[in-house]
Order: structure tokens, then sequence, then C-alpha cells
């Protein structure tokens, strides 16, 4: 597993947020990793924060002034889909039942050619089915996805949330008018990698959040009620050499000690380009995706995956403008702990 | 099959649009089906329009500028999904091997709390599947979904372009970026039927459109890269009255006359509260479903279905403003012939 | 729920079966279901029977000399399948998610034709896949299908056989070379049904099943390790007149008083030619499928539904001979609760 | 019928390396591959053999008498299965949208422990679905699996069996209860090979068979109707080493050249223990399983792949019987053009 970079000035993480208040993360005791959960679950824990009923999690922060706001950083008009293809070529190899989407034909152009479906006039028609996992590919995912000692989000037993029949209380359908507003690119890869990619086991800390704030100035800006996407180049690395491991290999990712960042800048949602969104190996020997058992059950933090952020990303290098319109409302599934997503920036 | 309603005044037509030209959507001939689809089809041709090339049809009418305009209809900033939830409860009874969603999970909340899951340090997950036709719900014609005489989208050969691997040429992919403009809500229903709703059987003619158009007032008109939502009060019905026939059976929906209304205007796409965008039954009678027949192949226009207006509509009825920013991106599954979107109307 | 027909004499069921031993199936305290439940299945408990790790429960009782006795039987040769196809016009429609198979093309022979696939020397071809449930059409319940008050076969604990990742003790693979041995038609609707057939609700006794042996003669005698094929005539009715509720509405079916005949016979599976083997609705007011209750976890008998007896049953009609070698092994689904299955009866 | 070809030298087998060109079933021409492929085709061919309409090809040669005489083979009762389990951790890699099943459970027992499932009673239920390819897993090619350039079996159009609908006319389904009969394991593998198994790209040849025949004895001959098996030891090999490329890489197989040997013998059928039955790579530089365009659409030869035969090859080494009882009915599904099957030996 790599290190992370040292962050480049102490200054930097100051100025980096209207909201932020841990400067550091802190130091990481690795020889505690249930002992560090807990903690960072404890400090960041936003629990009864919205009701004992609330269902929304961070979506809370955004309202509908934010919305409106948002909507005013829409200059040029251009729009930009943030969503890989879903597609049977995609990264999933089976690992855990996720395999690729299969899609497949009920009807085709073909078979309308040659004249056997039976229409009258004229009239021919395709048609399509698909099976696959709901985070096979660009998705959010859900509050009912990860718990933490038998508890999901706002401490609700995860038996009594999630069974057989789906989530029965935070599936994806409750937010699916709700995630719409500010968004900010971070492009860590562009400023804390190499050629626009960081290295796979790359830590990002909140000394790096802070060095791309810096770097991208006042539209790099996160606040209260923004959806952050943060941009590694790993999946840049993976257009050019090939999936490989993408889909539960090595990565770059958030660093475990960038949960009091993600729980203090009040931040509604945030999303990478990695399968994961945290790094790869996690920090901790023995461990398996820590910062996620902080955010989703104990901040109600929503996390985005495999997000297509690199024709976004080239835009606001071009024009230095890393703020946009984010519509990514995803695919209402009744009861999903997690769903598929085309998120449209807008600028 | 009903026939239509009287229009309320002969004037609505002209000031109901900015650049419609037809006025009646003409007589319907039903003793010739085959020789009528084909009048209109040529009448409505957007063949070569765009080039030889295109794959985006009426999609080419939305432009950057466009988005930007429609970006300041965004006021409040109040935002309404648009979506039925994908639920296994649906309306879809199997017919063409079209079911509702089977949602299936992978992991469970309850097996997290049992303790088996074999994660350390607490964590706990759920993670879920969906085998589903791509337009089950929510959704959107793709280019490829129908053929006129063995012919698609500008001109080519249905099975040059869908073949056993999809929709190798006008995949719902290609469009993953552009459904994001200005939206209007035509709110027939509520206008021209009783208790906000269409009988089933009931033919939107552009007389009706045209009396919409005149009762919403400015904020109604319809014009070049809008994409409109007409609401016939279908899905009301079903909501209180349980699916029945929703999917497939008799149904209120346009008039096949309305189709020189649909070239006329430039609209880039349009989509409906039922399952099928036209009346049902079809006003010839033996046909299936004509106009999507001039529509989709024809003009290249893009057609959404089961669209949940209702509360979107409710706001709009509220504040008389019956126009928002729209984003409305498909899933992008590659070589799709249509595909599910959860639609986002932004006020 | 309609009563069953007296049967014709006392006398009949004491010549009916060369093993059992209880004649009447005793009377239906229909006051106390659970009661009624609980006292049968302590009564027809196999637990521990076949030792603490077994995993086959009633089919240790087919054994080598079992199935080189029954291949005896087998002397014109004739094979029948007693399989309906899975198909997408099946009886399912859509409750508990069970809907009818999937089945969608891969590759097509119009594809082929077209020339289009990208095959040296002339070749094409084609390929398919499914989705549906396991349980569908023709199929056996597995050991891990249901529990009682918890608990699986054996007495195991229900959530440490049956998790999200399915049977991981008596998955259906673990039978997979097992269920092959003598068959036996009980034809109930031919002997005790007009024109073949029981009505709906139809609750099939000791009295019925010995009444039907009577008739069958020596060759449908039931002894131990036997595979007994009850034929109710509901599969034909719904041939005729379509299916309705064939899956899950009312039908005829073993009376919950014929447990402790299922397990005084020693047989080693029993199936039906209707959707849940036991008679629906169910003969307590209040209780859901109570003899798979006692059946399945307690006995550890393996129950066969939807079989399509009819070829078979009119074969044995014309040769009275109602015995014959049974090859119904399913298909080895690793961790399945339920498992399609096409048998096949030789004569 | 026939009895197999002697081996023209006891040193044919000793020749048969990997790149061997068969001694008696004709030389290899390899540099016309299409004419090749013609003129066994046409040699081979079974076209209107069994009248216009046939739909059963060599199954035709099965027949009541033969499987009455197979019955006989049944001495020990000793049942085998000769399936792979279908399971998720299988072969598959997504080539051509073939994954391994997909497996998910719509109730579990933890749920049902939970006693979160509103069963009365104490009942509690577990239930499951599949998705997967059809030929995932061990199975059967139908006759509408191949096509020589545009034909099916018995001359037909491909496009008028094979549409998205299915296949229309030799659908699986239409032999759901006729293959059964005699079957005779050729273990090649443990006559011609090093420790049981033949090395990936060895072409079995009618040398190998002969040999193979001959070691086998008197229950190791082939004649008409019957249903060979052949083991290659893949299988075995798989299991040891792991899957690797065992679906759609280099494996051992039969040779084009034994093309002749399959029509002369009047098999029923013929199955395999590797994913496609033929050698590969293909004995020319560019094809792609020529024996299969010959065996499928031309002599109508049905073909089992991924079957497992080690633990029946075990017992045929230890009492040096090959011949048995075999009941490979495939599951039925309406239209498919492969079905998986639990195949039974019973020896």
């Amino acid at each position: 597993m790599t290190t992370t970079r040292p962050a480049t000035t102490e200054s930097s993480t100051t100025e980096s947020s209207t909201t932020e208040s841990s400067t550091t993360g802190g130091t990481l005791d690795r020889s505690d990793p249930e002992g560090a959960i807990a903690a960072a679950a404890a400090r960041c824990s936003n629990w009864g924060r919205w009701g004992d009923d609330d269902v929304y999690g961070t979506l809370n922060l955004i309202d509908d002034a934010k919305r409106a706001q948002a909507a005013r950083l829409i200059r040029r008009g251009a729009s930009f889909s943030l969503s890989l293809q879903f597609d049977m070529d995609g990264p999933q190899k089976g690992w855990r039942r996720r395999t690729n989407p299969v899609h497949t034909m009920l009807d085709t152009g073909t078979d309308a050619e040659a004249g056997i479906q039976g229409f009258p006039h004229g009239l021919g028609g395709a048609d399509d089915v698909i099976a696959m996992p709901l985070q096979c590919s660009t998705q959010w995912d859900g509050l009912g996805h990860i718990f933490d000692h038998g508890r999901a989000w706002n401490g609700r037993r995860a038996g009594a949330v999630v069974t057989s029949l789906g989530d029965q209380v935070t599936g994806i359908e409750t937010v699916a008018d709700r995630i719409v507003g500010r968004g900010v690119l971070l492009d860590v890869g562009r400023v804390c990698g190499e050629a626009g990619e960081l290295p796979d086991g790359f830590a990002i800390t909140v000394d790096h959040l802070a060095a791309t704030i810096e770097h991208h100035g006042l539209t790099g800006r996160v606040g209260t009620g923004d959806i952050v996407v943060v941009r590694t180049g790993q999946l840049q690395r993976a257009r050019r050499d090939g999936w490989n491991d993408y889909a539960g290999g090595a990565a770059p990712g958030l660093s475990f000690t960038t949960a009091d960042w993600l729980h203090d800048t009040d931040i509604a949602a945030i999303a990478t380009d990695t399968w994961g969104f945290e790094v790869r190996p996690n920090e901790f020997d023995d461990a398996f995706q820590p910062l996620h058992q902080v955010a989703i059950p104990n901040m109600g933090l929503f996390l985005g995956e495999m997000w297509d952020l690199d024709a976004l990303a080239a835009d606001c290098a071009d024009d230095a403008v890393y703020e946009f319109f984010l519509s990514a409302a995803p695919l209402p599934v009744t009861g999903a702990v997690g769903a598929p997503v085309n998120p449209i920036a807008v600028k």
C-alpha cells in the first residue's frame, strides 16, 4: 500500500473549505482497526440529527435554495454524462456474483427485416431485457448497503431494514428526487498525481483534498450540501490499459482518515471514479472498507462509485471552473440498497 | 374506440405554439391504414436532415444554448422525480415477456445481523441484483425500437442496426448526455378531461393540445427543442383503481393525426403517463402503434412512456407555471433500444 | 373448502399398501392449527433417524438394490417426460416474484442467415439465456425450502442452513444422483374424480389413496423407497380451460391428515400435478401449507410439484401397470432450495 | 449394428500427438477449410433421412426396444450424476455474455429465523431464482444451435427456425422424453493420455476411439442408437488446477476427421467432459468449431458438453464395464437451442 504524499503547505487546508474543521484527519492507529472504526463512527455519527424517522441522511443537506443556487452555475448549457456504459464488456468478473450486465434482445431488426414479426402495415420492433447487479457500473450506494455491528443508518437494526425483500426503510426509491444540486469536482489525480493519475493504493488524505481545492480556487470550494466528485484517474488508466482488477482490486481512494472531513464539511454526497470509493488495499492490515462502515451507517452519507469523470475533468481544466449543476437521480428500484445512475453535470 | 372531443375554439391552435404549422392534423382515412401511415411518414420524415450518419434524431434540436435557457427556468429549486418505482408490483403481466422487475438480494441485513457474513470488525453489507425488461417502467424508446418496412431511423436497414447483439448504431448510450433541456407539461387530462383524467381510448388531437397550451398560457408554449410531457391522467386512475390493463390495454393517448404537429413543432422529445404514448385501441381497425411507426423511424423522435407526472402537474396547477428544467438522461445500456430513466424536473 | 368424498369401504385402506400403518389419518382438529401441526410434526419426525449430519432425508430410503429392482420394471422401453415446458406462457403471474421463465436469445438464425455473425466458412450459431424462479414449473422442493419454527430438516437452525448465499447444507446439489428408483402412479383423479379430475379444494385423504391403490392392484402398491406421483387431474383442467389460478389458487391436493401415511409408508418422495402438493385452500381457516411444514423440515420428505402426469396416466390406464422406473434428477444448482427437473418415467 | 472399426496398427495411438492427422478418418486438407467442411457435410448429411418434417435428428436412432435393452444393463443399481454443479464459481468468464449462473434468494432461513416472514403457526420458507446462459454448464446442444451457410438441421432456413422468439421448430422441448438409452463411456483420457488426461489441443481421431474401444472390450462397443460419452480428462485437470480457460480455451477434443465415424456408427448422441466437444484450437488455421458445423445442422447429431465423467469413469475402470443405462433428458425450455441437463447413468 502506498503512503500518502505530504501536503504542500500547512495553510492549504484552512483555505480549502468554508465549513471544514478537521485539518489533518489525525493519525491512523493501525494496531486497533475495530477501535479506530468505532472512534471515527462515534465522532462522525449523525444518528438522530434529522429525527428518528429519517431516511435521507446527508441528503437533508440539500434544499431547494441550494438547488436554485446550483442552477445559476449553468452558463454555457454544456452537459456531461458521468456514467460508464452499462456494458457486457464492463469491469465485473463475477466476484460475489457481480457480473457485467447481460443485455439480451426480445425482438430484433434482423427479425423485422425478415418479415417474421407479424405486425401489420410494415411495422417492426425491437425490445430488450437486462439482468445485472445494481452496483455493477456507475451507481449510488443506498443507506441500506452497509451496516456497523448490525446497525443500519440512524441506529436501526440491520435485520429490520434489509431482508430478502429488500430495503424496506431506506430503499433507494426514497431519494428518487433528491440528488440534484451543486456538484464540485476535486481532480486529485490531476493535482496530486502524475499525468493525471494516482497510483493504485494511493490514500487520498485531507491534505490532498485541501491541496486540490486550493489549486481549483473559488469554484472548487466545498461546503454544506455539495455533491463532491473526486477524480483519481484510475478509470483513465483502466480505459487505456484494460479493466484488469478495476472491480475490486487495488485502487487509489479516500483515506480512512478523511472520515472527519467528510462529516465536518456537511457535504451531501461524494463519488469517485473507482470501484470502491476508499483506498484499496484498505489502510488496516485486516479490514474491509472501513470508511464505508463509518460513512454509510453512521454519517448517512451517500457514496457514488464508478463514475466517469474524465470528460468533465478535461472541461474543468480548460475553463478552470470546477463547480456545476449536477442531476444524479438514481433509478428508483423499490427496496434497492444501491442503484444505477446516469449523473448529468451541466456547466 | 372513443372519438375525440371537439376543440374548444378554432383559434386556439394558432396561439398555441411558436412553430406549429398543422392546425387540425387533417382527417383520418380509416379505410387505408398502410396508405395513411406511409403518407404521414413521407410528410414527417427527417431522414438526412442531420446528415447520413446521424444517431441523435430530434435530440439535435437541443443545443447548449437551449439548455442554458432552460436553466433559467429554475427559480425555487424544487425538484420532482417523474419516475414510477421499478417495482415487482408494477403494471407488467408478462405480455411479450415483459415482466415487472425481479429484484433480489445477494446479501441482507438479516444475514448481517445474524453475524454470518464473515467481514471483520462488525462490518455488514447488503447487495442486490435486478432482472427486467428495459421498458417495463418509466422509460425512453430509443431510435432502434421501431422500424417502418424494414427501415430504421435515417433510412438504415433494420437488420443492420439491431441484431441479437443489440442496437449497434443508435443504442441508447449514444444519447447519454443529451436529454437535458426545457420541459413543458401539457396537462391535457386536467384541461380536457373530467377530474383530471381522460377516459381510455381518448385520442388527443392537435385541437386538444392547442386548447391545453392556450389554457396554460405563456409557460405552456411549445417550440423547437422542447421536451413535451403530456399528462392524460390514466396513471392517476391506475394508482386509484389498480393497474388492471395499464400495460398494454386501452388508454388515452396521442391521436395518429398529431403526427404533423409532432414534426412541425420541432420538439426534441415527448413523453406521456401511459404505457404506449398513442391512443389505444389504435384509431385504425387493424393497426399496431401506427404513430410510433411514423415518429421513431421516420422523424427520429424520442418517445417517453410510463412517466409519473402527477406531482409535477399538481405543482404546475398551483403556480400556473408549466415549464421547467428537465434532466431525463437514460441509463446508458450499451446497445439498448429502450432504457429506464428517472427524469428530474426542477422548477 | 371442499369436503372430501367418503371412502368406499373401511377395509380399503388396509388392503392398499404393504407398509401402510395409519388407517384413516385421524380427525382434523380445526380449532388449533398450531397444535395440530406440532402434533403431526412430533409423530412424523425423522430427525436423527439417519444421523446428525444427514442431508438426504427420505432419499435415504432409496438404495442401489431398490434401483436395480426398479430397472426390472422396464419392459417395453417406453419413456415419458413428466415435465411441463419451461415456457413464457406458463402459469406464473408474478406472485411473490414468481414469474414465468424469461428466455431470450443471444444469437439467432435470423442473424446467421443475414450473414452478420462474423464466423468463418459459413458457420452460424444461436445461443440463449434464461431467467426464472427455480420453482416456476416442474420442480422438486429441496429440504431447505420450508422451516418449522425456525428449524430446518434434521433440527438445524434455519438461519444456519439458508442464507442469502443459498442453502449451504442441504442444497439440491447434494441429491443430484439420488432421485432414481421405482415410481408409482396413484391416479386419484381417475379413481375418485369425475372425468379424471378432482375439483379444486378437494382434500385427498388416506381413504382416497387407499381406494386408488386398491383400484390399481399390485402395481399400485406403495412401499419403502418408492417415489409416488399423485395425479389429481387439475393440470388436465388447466390445459383445457387455461391456467387461471393454477399457480397459487384453489386446487385439489393431499389432505393434512395424510401426514402419518406419508411418514409410515416410508416413501422416498411424492409429487403431484398441482402447484402446491397439498389441498388449497388449506384445511385450517388460518394456515399456509401446513402439510409442507410437517413433511419437509420434520420428515425430510421430498415434494415434487407441477408434474405433468397425463400422458403417463393414459398409458397406465391402458395397460393397467402403474409402476415404472423413474429418473427424476434435479438440476444441481448449488445451494438451491428447489430445482427444475425433467422427470423421465420408463415402462 | 456396428462395431468399431479396428485400429489399423498398434502403433497408431503412440503417433497420436497434438498435431497428428488421422490415418483412417481421412487426411485433413488444411489449405481449404471451407471445402473440407463442405465435403464432410455432404458425406455425412442426414437431411431427409427421417422425413422432411423431422425434428429429432439422430435421436430417431433410439427406440423403445433400445431402451428396454439398455435397462438390462442395470445390475447393481448404482447411479451417477454426470452433471457439474450449476455454480456461481463455475468456468464462465463472460465471453459472449456467457456468465456463470446467478442464483439469488427470494426468501431465506435467516429471515425465517428472524420471524419476519409473516406466515402463521411457525411456518418459514426459502425460495430462489436463477439467471443463466442455457449452455453455461452441463448441457445438450439443440439442433437449432449451429447453422451451415444459413441452413439448420434438415435443410431448413436458419431464419425460419431460430428467431428472437427462440427455436420454433427444433426447440429442445421437442426431445424432452427421448434422450434415454444405452450409454457407453469411451475413456480416451485413460487409454491414450497420461495419468488419465489428454493435453489441451489433443485431437482425438478415429484411431484413438478405436484403441479405446478395443481396450474397453465388449462393453465398450459402439453401435446404433448409443449415447457415447467421451472422457478426455480435461475436467479432472480443471478440478485440480482451477478453471483457467476451461470455458472456451484450448482443450482436447474430437478431431474434425471423426465426422465420418460419428455418422457411420449411427450413434444417437455424443458428449464430452470439455467445453466445446471438438479439439481446440481447431485443426484449421482459420475456423470455428468446424465439426459442429458438420455434426449439428448436417447430421442432426446431439452434442453434450461439460459433462462430469470422472466418478463414472473410475467405476468403469474398477469393474471394466463401460456401458450403462443413461437418462439424460434436457430441461424442456420452450424454444431453447441448448439446455441444461443432469444426466444420470445407472449401472
